[in-house]
């Protein structure tokens, strides 16, 4: 028999929503979630369905956070069922989003609908932040919603993240952090050029091959308790324009960093200016922050998480901050503790996405008994 | 009034002889070489016509060498004149071609025309080797030539190449030698990863940074007495697909060397390897020698040039080995002593590309010199 929490996450892999269609997922979870007492506000900017709802006006604020929308499939073919038919096949539930992150979603409903019917009258508040482009450019999306809790002076004080962070088994690790991502493109400006004439030209890539050399070798930080090292690494050069004769004027790197908390923005801006200038470089450098690093220490929600995890399956959760960034990076701006807990990421993004079925339940219950390990004390 | 180079020259720019295309340019030569006694012969190879003309059987065999095709004049609209209407304009004959190298085609034949006219009986042979694919792949032209020669034993003494080699005047600057030209395609591999885990890959542009930088500061050799030394450019580097979250698998990197004769092709693909292996690289590395340096110390050829020159102009010229390559490298593997003088270079390959009028029956009485000096003593 299909357990509810399997069932409403096969309700939301049937809606085909990807990035940026919600395809009417979040109709199902207002639905849900309107009948337990939850206002409920739907937020649509651009062409991003963002939900964000609360039940209690009190703290602390207990939010459960997340996205309806799921990646391409890619090509039906690939799959051995339907990616938008949600299909059950030796004791794994395949669609797309099945892992990221349909299923998390749905058993923050019924791992909400459990705790109520246990605590109705439990102190604080409980609260979802559910948007349609965490896969896309993020930009409308939670980003948007968290500037309007701000601009309104909403704080929370607890978010678990649904992202799929497992290893193997659901509640083997969590992500108390992740770390930031900074991008540069970097033009080295030369001189123009025939390769029998190089007197009279300047080699722009001959120039910053000892700075790429330098900046490859340079230890930017040791990283600290909970991340590695900062790391930087080079996406793409090019210079030239073909022709086998000719020094190109210029040369084009884009670059980008992963870092820790243990560096800042403008500590990783300083050190790459410092390097390209001791390399006497004419060059343009424009930079990007997709991602500011957010970390979330040992405290009341990461123990919380832990003891729900070991008491429902008996595993000891590994902390981590490691992968890419995700939505916590936006949330934590309004809320000092932020933990990403889901099921296996094996197959995400990938043809065959799948969940076991037996950690469906069980997410459920680690949900339920975070709430009761926050808001019943 | 024009002069009887000048006419001729005239008449060769009205062909517009666009590489590899002849455009009747040889048929005019032809027919003014076989009424002085002349063997004709006309040698198509691929869509390529050169031309070998020969008056004598005896040595020393003295030939001029040179090219009837042109660069393409690019937009019609960039010039002051029609390209393929040969025009007179303040003191220049304008026209594809007026200097690169029509005009010395031209002065080639006047100045055979004079000198046999006062030496009916010299001497010796003189001998034209002209081809319409100096300018393009340069594959079906002069070293075609030059290889049916070797085959059947025709050697020369004495080569004049009529390319521009004059700076401001003609007769400043001759080139008795040029540098060769070696060219690699280079690259580098790596493991393409996600940048968010650089320890699961390996970066090719950071692992060679440091290689091309040792390979830029690379002293090659000293050059000597005829020759700078050795350059090395890179004309292209391209790593990357344009993602900018993943690291590359490969990074490809053209290079090239104009080399002296102080090198030579295994010496520099040696030292390559060896920088290349001392940086534990996995690489592939393919060569092309597009041509091999070649050099005329001071002696005969060189000595009769300048002293024509000399007498001609009252300049002093210049030896000089520098520029990009020429048909020399070809032609001096079946002859001892090339050198090569023409007129100004300034303009050759741009549009309004022209030559002094002043200069013109200068270069022709400048040849008539020379034949003069190595065919009468």
């Amino acid at each position: 028999m299909t357990s509810p929490t399997q069932a409403l996450a096969e309700e939301l892999i049937r809606r085909p929503s990807v990035t940026p269609d919600d395809a009417g997922c979040q109709d199902l979870l207002a639905a849900r979630l309107a009948p337990l007492g939850f206002r409920i506000e739907r937020l649509r900017f651009g062409q991003v369905d963002n939900l964000w709802a609360r039940r209690g006006t009190t703290h602390p604020v207990v939010c459960f956070a997340g996205h309806t929308d799921v990646v391409p499939p890619g090509p039906r073919e690939a799959w051995r069922s339907d990616p938008f038919t949600p299909t059950v096949h030796e004791a794994h539930l395949y669609g797309r989003g099945a892992a990221d992150m349909k299923t998390s979603l749905a058993a923050f409903i019924t791992a909400i609908e459990r705790f109520l019917e246990a605590h109705p009258d439990s102190a604080g508040s409980i609260a979802l932040l559910i948007t349609s482009d965490e896969e896309g450019a993020a930009v409308d999306g939670t980003v948007k919603v968290v500037d309007m809790l701000a601009a309104r002076g909403e704080t929370l004080d607890y978010c678990v993240v649904g992202e799929p962070t497992a290893v193997a088994r659901t509640g083997d690790m969590i992500k108390n952090g992740r770390r930031g991502s900074l991008s540069g493109r970097l033009v080295v400006k030369g001189i123009q050029g025939h390769v029998a004439y190089p007197q009279l030209a300047k080699n722009p890539i001959h120039l910053v091959a000892p700075a790429i050399a330098e900046l490859a070798a340079t230890q930017w930080d040791h990283g600290n308790d909970y991340f590695p090292p900062t790391t930087f690494q080079i996406s793409n050069i090019h210079g030239g324009t073909g022709a086998t004769n000719v020094i190109p004027a210029s040369v084009e790197i884009l670059f980008n960093f992963r870092f820790s908390t243990a560096s800042t923005v403008d500590s990783l801006k300083q050190q790459v200016h410092a390097i390209l200038d001791r390399h006497s470089l004419e060059y343009e450098l424009t930079w990007e922050c997709s991602g500011q690093p957010f970390l979330t220490p040992r405290g009341e929600l990461v123990a919380a998480v832990a003891e729900a995890i070991r008491a429902v399956t008996g595993l000891e959760p590994e902390l981590s901050t490691t992968g890419g960034t995700s939505d916590g990076r936006f949330i934590a701006r309004i809320c000092p503790q932020v933990v990403e807990v889901g099921p296996p990421n094996a197959t995400i993004h990938k043809v065959n996405e799948c969940v076991p079925l037996a950690d469906i339940e069980t997410l459920s219950a680690i949900y339920t008994g975070i709430l009761e390990r926050l808001l019943c004390r």
